[in-house]
């Protein structure tokens, strides 16, 4: 996803060599002694694709400091977290494609779904535990119980015409930004930055969360499913308001409203689509999630010059422009 | 559940100052700034029935010196990811009724069951972090990892005619007892047991864990859903054979055999019920559930005398007697 240039390669070398070592702390964590769980294990392993939440907590510590063993645990840890939460999204969403393969309820019902999202929180919370760091463990418990109730709150607002943007973005923060935040937090504070620097990257992760999921949400209006690898078109489907629509129901009056009413009660995404493009409401999500975004670039003037703080900014950008 | 005598008074006293310690723990951690995830929390409280797993630590620790805050911790945690599963459970079970209320996949759906699940799961591990005990942390994420495996080697297994009863206590020691022998020995821990007391109430509790998820699968064929409580007859429904059906598998011949399977395939409880009668398999399978508490009540030999170790023993005798 970081579109690295020649001053970078280095920068691009450390990661990758970070992200190999969460691969391995994966495959140690997973390992077990029961064949149908490896299975199980090996089939989700696939959906470790961009790898944000790790690169965040890596360029976040590298930006700060020294990067080491706790670096890599915290970072495998959220990605778990993170991979566990496809699991469950994917069974909420009845979604059947994920990374341009089938979802595993797809494949094995929900029920095998369920706990397997639930094997993988559990050895999420295991992995983080190995650190021996009181502190890491009651931080991370702190953010999936936030985590959690974003989607209890997204699923109390399915079918709600009347979401508002405040709720939305209380949803989104969340659900999605206060995980990314707190890899940003916590890559800087065990590279041992200053507790301004640690803020500075936690509202920076925080605002790039933001931003991801606005992004995903146009991508689940108007992605193509063989570009965006995942199911697409889910959240119309399930009744869930995404901002556009907000935008839309927000400054549609009369006719207008009703049609876009009609065409969300009937799951009519096409027409749906076309309301929000002839309204300006989808332009408009996207100005936000760029606003979102320079707002939170300005929060890097906290944190040390150098190749990683570059690649944060960097990395920043690319979030609301990628296609997949 | 506990036959308290009067002796044991100040037994039953201690605990139940010890069960209102959990009860406030739960309130405590379970108090979000989100009504909607409020009203879901207050409805799961109602499924603490027994606290069986609470129990378990505070007689194991007052069997072996005194009770403190951690103990409380620690029961409160079991008891949450005790109700993490039953919530997911139900999911899995597609159960209606619960600690006789509806279940909240019946009220809400799935959607809503799997989420507050997780929450639950969120929440026992952020309880427990606030021991600042690394190795509490790793203890308790090593037996949810077990319990998950023992889950997902469960539904791997569904509609297995061939299962063995090898692989069904395999399942069982999993699913349900690792917890329950995990309350034990941590309880015994946390109260400064030797290392040989704490090992035979790990064993003491592994043992009835086993008897007591044996029990649990009696009632689920032959008990009254007004007496228990709960959905019953899920495991035929689901195509689990558990070691009634085990046992009758394995001793029956020719027709009776096929008569069996067919009752299993068919999902005809009625016929199958009369069959494990007649052939004596039901009455085989309560008396090895004795017979593993019989076994693990030897374990309390190793435990200091008095009127803390009288009650696990009364407890251990309760799990396989009790109808609900």
């Amino acid at each position: 996803m970081l579109p690295f240039t020649e001053q970078d390669r280095s920068i691009a070398e450390a990661l990758a060599a970070h992200h190999a070592a969460v691969g391995a702390a994966f495959e140690r964590q997973l390992a077990s002694d029961l064949p149908p769980v490896n299975v199980l294990c090996r089939h989700v392993e696939r959906y470790r694709g961009k790898m944000l939440r790790p690169t965040m907590v890596f360029l976040s510590g590298m930006a700060c400091g020294a990067v080491g063993p706790k670096h890599v645990l915290v970072a495998a840890t959220c990605e778990m977290i993170h991979m566990a939460t496809l699991v469950h999204d994917d069974v909420l969403d009845e979604a059947e494609i994920r990374r341009k393969g089938h979802t595993v309820n797809h494949l094995r019902g929900n029920e095998v779904a369920v706990m397997l999202g639930d094997y993988l929180i559990s050895n999420a919370f295991h992995l983080c535990s190995q650190a021996g760091d009181p502190a890491l463990n009651l931080r991370l418990g702190e953010v999936t119980n936030t985590l959690c109730e974003g989607e209890l709150v997204q699923l109390h607002h399915r079918e709600d015409l009347s979401l508002d943007e405040r709720t939305y973005f209380e949803i989104v923060r969340r659900k999605t930004a206060v995980l990314i935040g707190a890899c940003c937090e916590m890559g800087a504070r065990l590279s041992g930055a200053p507790e301004a620097t640690i803020d500075a990257l936690g509202r920076f992760g925080e605002g790039l969360g933001v931003a991801f999921q606005i992004q995903d949400d146009l991508l689940d209006l108007e992605g193509r499913e063989e570009v965006v690898g995942k199911s697409l078109g889910r959240d119309i489907e399930k009744g869930k308001l995404t901002l556009p629509m907000i935008v839309h129901l927000a400054r549609a009056g009369g006719a207008d409203r009703a049609a876009a009413i009609e065409a969300i009660r009937s799951r009519d995404g096409a027409a749906l689509i076309g309301m929000l493009h002839a309204s300006g409401a989808i332009a408009e999500a996207r100005a936000r999630a760029e606003g979102i975004v320079a707002e939170s670039r300005r929060e890097l003037a906290h944190v040390p010059a150098g190749p990683a703080r570059d690649a944060l900014d960097a990395a920043a950008v690319a979030i609301v422009h990628r296609d997949f």
